[in-house]
């Protein structure tokens, strides 16, 4: 099994600040487990948790109605209330988006079709806490039909498309989520899913972490029973290794974050289409012969960068590592400091996953209507908080998109108060979505049915094997045709012919 | 220290079989050590060291004279007969090359630079096997201000350049090299760079693993001076894992081959310039419009459906490795069996690694005039025994291009003879060269320098600092600027500030 | 000056049908000037000026007031009751737009800034009929700038910004058009432009030819004092040829359609941009590896083309044209006919300007979940109304997407309906806006300062120097430095300094 | 019929500067017609005759054999003598090289395969004065298969390939040419393919116009006869257009270098690939990374920056014309004066068609290494004549490559001597040139038999009917299947279902 351990412990890898930050947080959050404060809570909770999120995503108009889901008495047709969403009535547009989004996750539409004969998840009961969409929700029917109990909280408090979650509480699911949920709603709706009578789960599937630290700090008993955890988010991973060098990881957890899935197709392929959509849906923008600089060259980047280029605009990059650098080089980028080029852009986007990538001083330089939007980490890249200060003006131009207006007239264009551009001004497209959440699906099952000792109490990858599975199940979309090895090409590689078929080290 | 061990040992890689041919082949050359007769030589040496080479790479005619230079008298102008050359007199024509090549290797010209002050490979003393060329030479000088000593040979019959081996005699370095040599001849060079009195090597920098492979024949004692094994080919890389599985290696070896710099940027970049360049010089074809397969989607084959495509070519492409399937379609290119598309393809392209990619009954099929080449490994990808059958006719119509003519008048296009393209009908940029000669320096280095008991007895990867100072050290060439990361931010990454800056597990 | 006179009534360009179309429903609108039916006016209307247009345009809501504009009494702030417009209460909304607009169309605020020194157009009274959007308003408030007096109507029923016709009205342009007129509204609109006491418009700005058709009609005198027409939709400028051929072309016009501004700029780059769009926009889908068909290879199908490949799909191409095939050939196309792919592919969309270029033929054999588009003209490439049968049922899933369902259960995936894809579902951006609103004013300009005698009645396309003047008042946009040519080049080369700079042939 | 008139004559287009000066050296030609000095001729030679041709054509050695072919006494195996070639003896190498030229010339083929039944060129006495290649073997012999009888001489003095001349000799044509001719050996053969007892010419197909020429001067009767000029090159288009201008035109011209096929495929996509190859046989530089300036954005220009950027290049652009300056931009490259980037680029492309675009300033100011080449008109591009100073040490390094090095040891590598990259270094490939060629022959045969009175004595472009039949029997090569339009989408479009297709201002 490829296990890679102490890869983020090694003497190259300190434990990054904002671990640290989150380390407080929970310490703060132990001294009052049962009265939770707004404040504390706007600091435990998981900076993810609160993103903004696409309202395009809505496609029903719920604003008429604001009484609080929790306040409200609903059943579903079979009579069940075991659930809280927005409005149960919504189900049949939520069904409709599900089959949709169905079309389109043929992964998990042909693990459902082999679960006709095995259960691999017969007996798991898996607690969930994800963003609550047409395609999470098709995941979710996918555990059910390969043996599962599930039960599932939203990991954002305004992700959830509630006609979706009205469609998951109408077939016997239940679901604890609405959008607009406020922090207290958010933690209470993990706890229904966690603490209920005669239910136990024993599989978690986190995204963020919020979830596995409920479990941590209120019902750390329940881990007892618990197989493992899957994680997919660079937080909540970061969260897991951080307990596992603590030594405080009491289950195996799969680290789908940076399965060669998510990371080379998601983040690569995913960003190369949702920069142009992003930025099409806020500002009309044309590209071609726009200067702009792409702050990092990672997988994002060079997603972002090869966009730009094939439509036509001027790109610059910059980078802090040189090996990226002298890819973006020979890629056919200008590597440049921010500041050598911050006057002439017409466009700056960051992808670093760092802080402060752009400061005030470079905000204060930008050209008139050069447009700022980050599409790495979190709200942090873009130092947005510079710019609340009295002398410049915000206009709200559109959703989503603010003009700051300088003394002078200078106006900039900022997306999405500096969050991910992708996450609040475009869709993701549903292909990848399935890409991860078929990796999800086979971490389950290989967490569920492994036998004991082959896991221990740490962070894991998926198995190689497992990524090549779900790359193959992804292939038919395309109609594309797999060749296979001869038994005496298989012999001359010393390769098994259904894989393995590259070490792990290596990068693709 | 980034140790990949095991990676080549888990479960996932059996030997393969070309290695246990190998360890028989090393048998039956332990049993007649003094008489080496020519079939047993022709099996024993490494497959590498007898690919041809471009002979495009030879500027100065030397077919005027055929005495052995193992039978000559020569002297260079300080003297000294501490060599085997062609021509001592051809040295000023090297001398020209050799600064024509250390104008686009920056990086090794810095590390000359910086030697100035201190000398990190003082007391080093190198012997090395590999292709002499002026990069060659630009490295070996570049050691030599650094404070080695070295003695060299050739790693390759065929690939000399005689005026800068000429020119490396001249400036004192004891070469042993011709282009020409015979196998006897080959392995006797090896033999002068080693044993000779007065002097012990304590450092290997190997090509294929002929150098190595002969003191662990000839002189196994000669290990216990040794520092380290820095080896840059797929072949002699495999060699050292092997000797490491059987438990065989007796000093640290490191494998430059799998280096991030060498399969990123070798690989990729090289070969997307190369497979056009290879492709025009042999046949003067027209890329537009052409419908191209590629068989293979790793590095090289990556950068020659970019290239292809971005000319205008209709590229397919063919996998065994669900995962580079993926990434094929997602890149634009249609997934298909060979035999899908064999009939209807203008050119055939192998880079798999793998043997008999394209068989006899593919090339049956194939349209008049197809071309079929081999950007992959060795000579093993298409099966060219298969044509040398009394019912086809070989017509040679240029150097390395032959016409294949079938009964009924058709004619394949073979290139080659299904060697690699790039090294017999292209040149490689010098400064793809320089990024793996100043990752040979710094392997070099850091093996003669680490501190007792940083490496053992096995085969490692560069540290991943060293791959990203490599990288920095090429940036310049680009002007290219890195950004610094600030103090707060290296904080809030739980980075150090000079690196490194990714986990080992980056794919890039 | 360049006159392309007989292009269109060469031997090789017989009248088209839905020019004789047009030609009789002229004559049934002769017979009943006075009292016009709904039918027949839905005949005699331009299509264009029924074409669906982008919702998503709106900024404001207005669907609270359901009065006709026609039975409202509004004045602006200086009293004047000159215009007919939605609500002139939302012209601080249209305000906002316009100067957004003004923000990308730096050539026509270069035009304002010169004729602070001079008037070309003073005297000039324009009478325009186009879409009412903020771009349009900044080519009529540079109009005014220039010395011209204007009266606007909308040349389409759904396109016109009710908030920027609201701020044309409040700063005294007398504007006439809402969104979602009636037919009779349509040429109300019109009727109150010209016929209006004391007033007699002297130029002409026609956007699909209704407005000229209207003068001919009804006001044929009028033509007396009208020095020029400039018009610049497709069917407009057929209009027009047809006009001349017939001998009944009364004053030059100028096809402002055909420029190479309009042509190699407007179609290639806009619609490189607003494929990938339109698709995003309705769809969410992702594009690597999507096998898509573009009908056509003309500039507005080769944009469509290079976006596409550059985004990762297989990109099949139809083409009649051997020349245009064959570029696509070149350009790295499979060209094919339609039947051959039409079950394999994931998109179909049409640019030829053709009828009926998707039969329902083609649409039967549509594997499931295909989507189906047109860039190319108006609503007639793709058979929609063959899927008005009564086995298929019409599923609207979102605005502008239509689900199509076979009996089998097989959806297609139809958007707009047929209607153009980036006029429906994208936004247009202003830059390229930008420069078919300054090709309309320099042909404003030099129609209506021409001296006597150099424009005879006939159409006419932009001398090359003004399309050259044109592009050169956008590169400002990009920091472009145009080269000057030295005296002694300029002789070399037989040209003036300051352009043209081409043979008319020229085809760039 | 598509004449394109006065399209050099207006008021746009003054007689260029060169012009002039050839219309001076014609008179001086006119003084001594008799003894022609060398030095006259040098300068009544057209350019294009001398331009330095790649010497990588030449298959076989003839380096042996001093003797003027004018001097020997030669038959071929018929026993004919009418011809004068280097060597009849290597006619073997040359029908090989001809053999292998058929088999990517296909529509010559094709026309040939149709010429069994009729023979459109029964009767033609054509003399041809073309490049001596394979690929003009190819024409001649599909002249020769329609009907006509040929007489050829070669319009560049260095560019003739002596085996395929040999060829030519030996299968019974006369051919006049060979490798390295004097300028009097040029006009010998020129005047023996004329001026021969018992055969008079009436058609002229012509390179460069030294043919044309040479008739007018020598043999002005001739023309009674003569039914029209086929003229290929820029060079001799001028002419023709001046000849026409001064009312000396006495017969019907077809001007093939304008004809859409030409232009758009010859100079755009071959020009995509021959920089890429040039650069690399000179260089064996990578092109990734590398900051590159191309002067000129026309069709050549376009062609160099698509396959630079597309290999990883940095590109900037030149332009003088805002036109095309406005398509760089909005393809993706920075536009900007020379003087801007003339000290950082590491390669300088011209493309403009102009002189002295790289004067000896720029030179001065470019870095260490800077690569300069032309890949546009003739020589002139360049100032080359600038780097022959004294303080300047010239240095070959290589065939067609010369270091120039400054007094501070700076180096520049000059190309071929600043004339034509692509002709000089890299290779055209065949199926470009058919294009060219099957345009020659269908011009051939239009003019022969087109009616009395069709064309005048005038300069004229190929009918677009015919532009279009080139493209299409090029198209089987692709295996491109072409759509056929319906009679209804015949009849909507006005067009005949064989085309042409389009205006003859459309501009592909």
């Amino acid at each position: 099994m490829e296990k890679w351990d102490g890869n983020e412990g090694t003497s190259a890898f300190h434990m990054p600040e904002w671990m640290i930050q989150f380390a407080d947080q929970k310490q703060e959050f132990n001294k009052r487990p049962t009265k939770i404060g707004r404040r504390s809570l706007s600091r435990s909770i998981s900076q993810s948790s609160t993103d903004s999120y696409s309202s395009a995503a809505s496609y029903t108009d719920s604003s008429d109605d604001e009484t609080s889901p929790r306040d409200k008495q609903q059943k579903n047709s079979k009579g069940s209330s075991d659930f809280c969403v927005k409005n149960i009535k919504q189900a049949e547009f939520g069904r409709r988006e599900i089959e949709i989004a169905e079309q389109e996750m043929p992964a998990l539409m042909a693990l459902r079709k082999r679960a006709q004969g095995e259960k691999p998840l017969a007996g798991a009961k898996i607690v969930g806490c994800t963003h609550i969409t047409a395609q999470t929700a098709v995941l979710m029917e996918t555990l059910g039909a390969l043996g599962a109990q599930c039960r599932w909280a939203a990991c954002n408090i305004y992700s959830t498309l509630n006609e979706v979650a009205a469609a998951l509480a109408e077939s016997g699911f239940p679901v604890f989520a609405w959008k607009g949920e406020s922090e207290d709603d958010f933690w209470w709706c993990i706890d229904r899913c966690v603490n209920v009578e005669g239910w136990q789960p024993n599989m978690i599937l986190d995204d963020g972490g919020d979830l596995t630290h409920w479990i941590y700090k209120k019902y750390p008993n329940m881990f007892k029973k618990i197989k493992g955890i899957v994680e997919e988010s660079v937080t909540g991973v970061h969260r897991l290794y951080q307990l596992s060098k603590a030594g405080k990881l009491c289950v195996p957890a799969m680290n789908v974050n940076d399965s060669v899935t998510k990371q080379k197709f998601d983040n690569l392929y995913c960003c190369r289409e949702s920069i142009l959509d992003g930025l099409k849906r806020t500002t009309d923008m044309m590209f071609g012969g726009k200067q702009v600089v792409v702050c990092g060259y990672g997988e994002v980047g060079k997603g972002c960068c090869a966009a730009l280029k094939a439509m036509g605009s001027i790109v610059y990059v910059t980078e802090i590592d040189p090996i990226c650098a002298l890819q973006a080089c020979m890629d056919g980028f200008r590597l440049v400091k921010l500041n050598e080029v911050i006057r002439q852009v017409d466009i700056v986007i960051t992808c670093t996953g760092n802080k402060n990538v752009v400061t005030r001083e470079h905000l204060d330089r930008m050209k008139n209507s050069c447009i700022v939007c980050n599409m790495g980490h979190s709200n942090t890249e873009i130092d947005v908080a510079s710019l609340r200060t009295p002398e410049l003006t915000w206009e709200r131009v559109r959703s989503q998109v603010d003009h700051v207006i300088w003394p002078d007239g200078k106006r900039i264009v900022l997306l999405a108060e500096g969050r991910l551009l992708n996450l609040s001004c475009s869709t993701v497209p549903t292909f990848v979505l399935s890409i991860t959440a078929t990796t999800q699906a086979l971490a389950l099952i290989e967490l569920y049915n492994a036998p004991e000792g082959r896991y221990k109490q740490d962070v894991y990858l998926l198995p190689k094997k497992m990524d090549e599975y779900v790359a193959s199940l992804h292939l038919p979309t395309f109609d594309a045709h797999l060749t296979e090895l001869t038994d005496e090409q298989a012999k001359y590689l010393g390769l098994n012919k259904n894989g393995p078929f590259k070490p792990n080290y290596y990068r693709y």
